[in-house]
């Protein structure tokens, strides 16, 4: 069995997500503008992850861990948390770790995912 | 075959555990006192990481991978390494990242670790 | 079904690499010298990680994820990604995040990965 390498030459560093024995490993997304409110901002990158997630075959109801990076936690992690748990499949939340980290280009928050394929 | 999610509902925002494919994921975990000295928000940690890994049936023996972060890696990773090594499972020690990160709450140290289940 | 433990023993506080059930998880690598350019601390770490490969029996063609520490993101992520896209298998880049941290002893870099095995 060979791991699936989904959109490999639209950025040459990294593909999309790498799919192998059932499980999707999604790349991070960051926000399309980073200029926008923190809320917005989860908004543009949980649709990037709703549309990798669909290219890989599953969906964020078989989510199995998330790693969120955020530029200020401990300013932003609330109103980070109100459109992310709306997000969420009810009782299918992942395992999660949420620190700070400066990002590229100045986003406010970047995601990376593991999902379970169906 | 479908995800098991442990404790979804107590944290809204994710779930304690996540188990798929014999393997378990486990979200970050943070001591329960933040103004203790390192070594014993150490073990404040990884009393929770026992729990967690006991009730998606495994334990510390099965680890994978940890991820670690601390406010100040420089500076407190060698009284953190005294607890940890000393706390795995000899000749089971799991592969390893260790970064520095602010970490909400002022938590010294933030833990996540996948493992296998038996 | 048990996880090989590779090296556990010649660092006490985590293995080399772990593999299990067709996966292997890295420990994240760090440069040998970190007075060299950034291009060159590069290049140690990912020898590094060919090896570690090796030793589990599978190599860079095969990854699926990765996790890259920079000290410095914006500054360095350009130079970094030369080096990184041309050691990569064409056609096969693993999923990837690449967030700022402080790394232990002063680090430019620490990468981490997750490869399936052949």
């Amino acid at each position: 069995m060979e791991p699936h390498y989904i959109n490999p030459q639209n950025l040459q560093h990294r593909s999309d997500t790498v799919v192998f024995n059932g499980v999707a490993y999604v790349s991070g997304v960051v926000p399309g503008d980073n200029t926008l409110p923190v809320a917005e901002q989860t908004r543009q990158a949980l649709a990037q992850i709703d549309q990798r997630l669909a290219e890989a075959g599953t969906s964020r109801s078989l989510l199995l861990s998330a790693t969120i990076w955020m530029q200020d936690v401990n300013r932003d992690v609330g109103e980070f948390n109100q459109t992310w748990t709306a997000w969420l499949a009810p009782g299918r939340q992942p395992a999660r770790a949420c620190v700070q980290a400066v990002l590229q280009g100045g986003a406010m928050l970047e995601i990376s995912v593991i999902a379970a394929l169906p």
